[in-house]
């Protein structure tokens, strides 16, 4: 039950910090194995501990299946950080990228929902950690 | 010299969100092959293109001399994103760690610069990735 607890608060924190800070900075190691971030707009934390984006066909960030990512999500004024270790995939699913589409996403993706080169990005949540405040020890799961 | 011109504009840049944005996410691969990532308070970006940090030498996040890691700083308000590739080393050095000691550091690192724990952490930067709009293409240098 503690783990389940743990991961419910973890869960928790990932939804409060996403609520404030729509966007995260997602980390992938390249090819040549250096590491390289960038905004990306979070669409959903669905009930299975995923979080959701869009992105696009013709410049992938994401080269194989289940490539190990971070998202970092800062709220710099209340010294507020989250990182969410995780396994991110290319989904293609024209239903939830219809059901995920807002309009506060389209200067981002101009050509909106139907754009052929639309995708969407999956990360599925293995770890998260936290930090409050300067001197409080991050909090795993 | 056009390189040497993308070099300066992007160091001008992480000096520019340095100044406003005081922590980054440092984001490492750990021996997993999991990514994580935990803020940092920038103390100097110096004349050679190394940004600098104070860490622990009990709970290292270096394991090796240049390991590759990212460092992103935001500045959500403005939607400004920057992202910095780079190679990070632990240095210890008593005389630029004295140098670099200011009171605002102290919550973190509460025995001082004297603190026979504390480590210099050192990260020359490869790479500049950065978003100043939604719609704007990311600069590389």
């Amino acid at each position: 039950m503690e783990t389940d607890e743990q991961h419910s608060a973890a869960l928790a924190k990932v939804e409060e910090m996403v609520s404030h800070a729509k966007f995260a900075m997602l980390t992938t190691k390249e090819k040549d194995g250096t590491l390289h971030s960038r905004p990306m707009a979070t669409l959903q934390l669905d009930g299975e501990g995923n979080l959701w984006f869009f992105t696009s066909r013709s410049s992938p960030k994401i080269v194989e299946a289940h490539q190990q990512v971070n998202l970092c999500y800062m709220r710099t004024a209340k010294q507020d950080y989250l990182s969410v270790s995780g396994a991110a995939e290319l989904v293609y699913d024209n239903e939830k990228m219809q059901a995920l589409w807002s309009p506060w996403i389209k200067p981002w993706f101009p050509n909106g929902p139907d754009d052929p080169d639309l995708a969407l990005l999956k990360v599925s949540i293995m770890g998260v950690e936290y930090w409050d405040a300067p001197d409080s020890a991050p909090a795993r799961a």
